[in-house]
């Protein structure tokens, strides 16, 4: 029988660890730092607990895109996909791996993704929304006409493309000021690549590479609950967004969305009825998450008997058909 | 047989229509703008010809609260709730009220408060999220330490409070940067929406005032998909939030959502799911949406025979049931 696969299942190297630490109190941190830095004993043992059989590793956030020197974040970025590589190749059974991509050098960020898939091995990449590049201060979206020949040869490489939450840029924060424990992943995280999402959908790229696999994490971001209300604005108030299709159309035809963080049926059924089961892929988020949680969560959540909306196996093996794994 | 009651229908006086416009492209104001004036004869035909026997109205957005001298906001409050209240008493079968509220003065919006509900028979308030004072450049949260007389008299007075989306501050616009389809009801709304009742839950509002009846558009704003991950992650990440309840038992205790907004089946299961058809309460949000495609989608959408799940003729009981109305 074949068991979960974990998809959004982080790690760290030395020079990105601390990226992560000011997301979280310093008594949470010892356990969450040493967890990150682990890609066997630890890692193994929680899959082995909890029926996990493969973990699908990727880079902490936000790591490479906020190394705003572009020749670093190549250096940093090649480090990283190496370090894991390595990690993959201990443990062929249990690990594969999703690339972390230097995208301030569109470039750079086209021949390390090369790199990761063909030599590396790496069965898709992740990246941790927009990049500052130059300066801590000049933020880009991937919507950028620079990424253009990215997403031409991701289409052309046939790999999926997991955008994963940062925080907003600073500009945003007087929204939650006095309210800390709104930023990162109780808030501020997903309403940023919710909206980088719409942002990538409204700039039409999905008509130009109408075959780019795209992944959500957390169920989507809140899309799948409010993507047609998005687009029913966006129709009446008619002002010229570029994309030729409806928005939720590019969410069932381009996107998978992963249980990371999101261990809640109601909202699996939402995303569930919305896009089909077909699109939805297991993942933990560990270390931030727990694989008992995602694990206990999944195994017990019984939807319906419908093809359309079954959960369990079938979404591992949806995990096969997207990556080839 | 008691037809359908729509919760969230706008109106505007000469004074604040023009604060709609911007929200909207030239092509379609003509329509919106006489829609928003008219206070029978449009309205009624709209109501008769799709089954709703009774509109709540309230004024448009942001309105009063982008008023930023005090006094100005006071006067042009009351203007509005009069001509609303006398908009009521030429139809009162069909039409009642939430007052607008000058929330610029917290002591003018008590008395007027007051006014609206005693005098002139308004059945539950609506503010436009944060109100500008003193400058345009001071932006206050209804969170704010000021305000908390005016929570305790709205929860002495019994009476709901409708928390409306406005614009969020211009210091977030460059999220969307390049995306103007995206600001307005299309996205920046509800996430402005969202975090101000972030705000206010944490805030531990509803655990010093326990009783407060709080209301939400657009089916809670996507808070019904995510706030199990919010409270979770609040929790795991322990940075002494306010607030001494889970946030979604707020949520379950002292909030209502309307359909406001958003005629979708997958999102109002899941908001049922998470809080019961109880607290569902049907709304349009007119004449930004029509009435017909808010009555044809609730006519027709039939999602559980389960007592929690039901909706339909209860929708509308649960309004009587709230505002005594």
């Amino acid at each position: 029988m074949l068991g979960k696969i974990g998809l959004e299942e982080h790690f760290a190297i030395a020079e990105t660890l601390g990226d992560s630490e000011k997301f979280h109190p310093p008594g949470v941190w010892p356990a969450l730092s040493r967890n990150l830095l682990d890609l066997m004993e630890i890692r193994l043992r929680e899959m082995d607990e909890n029926g996990m059989d493969m973990m699908i590793l990727s880079l902490n956030s936000p790591a490479i895109q906020m190394i705003y020197e572009p020749q670093k974040a190549v250096e940093i970025a090649k480090k990283a996909n190496d370090e894991m590589a390595e990690a993959v190749a201990r443990n062929p059974k249990r690990f594969r791996g999703f690339a972390a991509l230097p995208m301030q050098d569109p470039d750079a960020a086209i021949m390390e993704m090369h790199r990761a898939v063909k030599d590396l091995g790496c069965v898709g990449v992740l990246v941790n929304g927009y990049s500052q590049i130059g300066s801590p201060e000049k933020y880009v979206y991937l919507d950028d006409p620079m990424y253009r020949p990215f997403w031409a040869e991701l289409e052309k490489l046939d790999v999926p493309f997991y955008n994963h939450p940062r925080e907003p840029m600073p500009c945003n924060d007087k929204q939650i000021e006095g309210h800390p424990w709104l930023a990162g992943a109780a808030w501020t995280f997903g309403v940023e690549t919710a909206v980088h999402t719409l942002r990538l959908m409204c700039s039409g790229l999905f008509d130009e590479f109408p075959k780019l696999k795209y992944i959500l994490g957390h169920l989507g971001e809140t899309l799948p609950f409010c993507i047609w209300r998005t687009q029913n604005r966006i129709e009446k108030e008619a002002r010229g967004v570029p994309a030729k299709r409806p928005l939720p159309e590019y969410m069932a035809k381009n996107m998978w969305l992963t249980t990371s963080g999101q261990f809640r049926t109601a909202a699996l059924l939402n995303t569930m009825m919305e896009f089909g089961s077909d699109r939805i892929l297991f993942a933990t988020d560990f270390p931030f998450e727990e694989v008992k949680d995602a694990c206990d969560w999944f195994d017990a959540c019984s939807v319906s008997d419908n093809d359309r909306l079954k959960i369990g196996r079938e979404n591992s093996v949806n995990l096969f058909k997207l990556t080839g794994l």
